[in-house]
């Protein structure tokens, strides 16, 4: 088999949050997890229905989003995968409520960073085999990049 | 390295969820937690024990659920891999528990639609990359299709 | 594209967990989570920045299980993925921990079996796409099987 | 202040789970979390509205359930205060997902045993101070007893 | 024993969230918790020491709302209590994050509503028996008043 | 009604954590919850049977604390309660695998302080109201209390 990478589109200022769950409820319950999360989350999710008429279902507070969420879910053709575009949040507002979505099954990513989706095709669909986020690493910390990465999330008051 | 499709066996009527767990305690915690989520579920589950004897350990309340179980472990064939097979049931209804059982480190799928996994072979094991669930989007939801949806999941009473 | 295998580097006596992330704060709170698990833990964890300078940051409370970790780490090339190396503790310990921290997307594999973790090379970078836990499966469990299984969970007293 | 012991009302077969919330929005997350938890679950469920027009808010499934706990929110008294009535359905199925609603702050008890809630009478309000759920110990189990036990959960099927 | 009612004091768009923790280290992990769920919340809070030094301790982003934590602490002089005061964020976006926080235990409440924590005092401290959250329930909701309430939770988009 | 203090007995270097539960698997459960949570833990637990034989039932992997446990439970008196005693591993190592034992309805503390539960007695059985949970706060921290406090835990290692 045939193994493709699947670029995704990132909206300006955005995180993507891309994931496998199993049931149409999702797109519901993926909608108010995400809303009840942030006051004044920006976002759109898309979710790739795999029997019956096969639809990309979808939901947002921003058409802007629910489309990019919807060519992000397309251009992965994966059945059961979800994707979410947020603005105005960040995963680590997101991550909590996603998980306990009753239907979802796993995370593959979480990121403000390029990703790709390694994708394969078989006979009768697409499976999602992993996810290219971001760039490798180019070496190892040194001492005063500990103290730069610990000083950072101090600065950003995520740390005391 | 070759990458192969394994479709899984799908009992009528049944759902599968499939996982990654780490440890042969995985067996009864696995049972415990799908037994306790649902008074009068039938079920079978299957584990690949990767080290010492390397059996397919397997638990169930139902002894043709239990060989299915079994089977699609075997064909999957990836050490610390788990298959649930279940009826009267469905995945939205076990995953919390699933989830919460310690050793289990993530969920490939839970699905009622025809499944593939995607595997590859290395010198010691096989590993899973992936599933194909269900087929393809072949199409976006429109407002009328997101009138049915909505429509749908309250006719379940799943949605107020 | 081209699939590889990169094996891991399992010190004597110590499991490996590997799972993907997606923030530079995620090496706090894997510090935090793992090391308020268990009492006497000893690790070493790495996690590969995505972004930015692409450094393999790095904390543990042991040195040469936070180079085992690195080595893993840098081995695997993929970014946001982190590689926990823990001894005097199990994963049966800690993954309840590991699994709450916030940015935490999923868990490759918990185990202390060699480890072969399947990656891809992309344009930007690389991806896992699983992970080979160990051996396949040789049989399936007879009677006698199951009951050595169940006593030996009762001999370490994880079950009564 | 005094403090008042008020008995509940438990429909024949059924179990009742009281818990402190805070926010209307439960009302239907509660049904939610309910009715998604078992197939086949029959319920009523009752909220103490606890500002504004300060109405017993409820959802069900059935209608006698939800009298019955709009009877027994109504009997406690106390702001942000709920009450499920549970048949065909057990707590242990129905706690995971109860617990994961977001804003329900914790759960007084969850029992088919006749129970009275404890509260107090303020200025402004009622608070529920504890429970008294079914009888107190009349001993201590023996090595026979102990026996027994296990049994019991392993005739059940909840042990292996 | 005596039991007396104890006005809390919250600032003006503010929630309290009151509970149940054990160990100085929650100061911190509650900072963590709170500061990460929301990008721009403001909050204050502060943890009853219940040995040694016996101090109030107290971390925020915001000195006004940590004096309020401060004071509504002391007022209940209950050992190993938090209290959160929070402003911009809500519980329903907190909630998750604080029960995950590795030492609590339980919360009391989480509201805006005025409330009052109901304590007694014996040999050794003062313990909290329940609190008083808002008014008592006056009514039970009719159909129009269902109607508004679910029309209510759609206008903020918290459900679809 | 009345309301009576009930001091709990904690041994030597053992920390008591007390909660609210709803049926007899608990005693199984939270004793799997325990022990497969820190290698080397030694406790003892106890569970108020609240209808039938209203047994106190216990288990532990140390007679001494198994008693302890039942003493404590016996003297709480009020059913559903569990009570466990624990030597060699601390509530923020085991708080996480109680929580989420599936019958656990709350948590009234976990502490190594002195401990009375304050409990009332109802025509049926006794009901726990609170508990106090070590000494009341003296002051409240200055400038080098917070200093010191941060020190602490980051002498433990539990902080960066």
């Amino acid at each position: 088999m045939e193994i493709m990478s699947v670029p995704m589109e990132t909206p300006e200022g955005a995180n993507l949050i891309i994931g496998q769950t199993h049931f149409i409820k999702s797109v519901e319950d993926l909608y108010e997890a995400v809303i009840s999360s942030v006051p004044g989350v920006r976002f759109g999710l898309a979710f790739n229905e795999a029997s019956g008429p096969c639809l990309v279902r979808a939901e947002s507070n921003d058409e802007g989003l629910r489309q990019a969420a919807i060519r992000n879910a397309q251009a992965i053709g994966s059945g059961h995968v979800f994707v979410v575009v947020v603005q105005n949040a960040f995963p680590i507002n997101l991550l909590r409520a996603i998980r306990e979505v009753p239907e979802v099954c796993s995370i593959f990513c979480a990121t403000a960073n390029p990703v790709e989706v390694i994708v394969t095709q078989g006979s009768q669909g697409r499976g999602v085999l992993g996810v290219i986020d971001g760039l490798s690493p180019k070496g190892v910390e040194t001492a005063s990049d500990v103290a730069a990465r610990k000083e950072m999330l101090r600065n950003f008051g995520y740390k005391l």
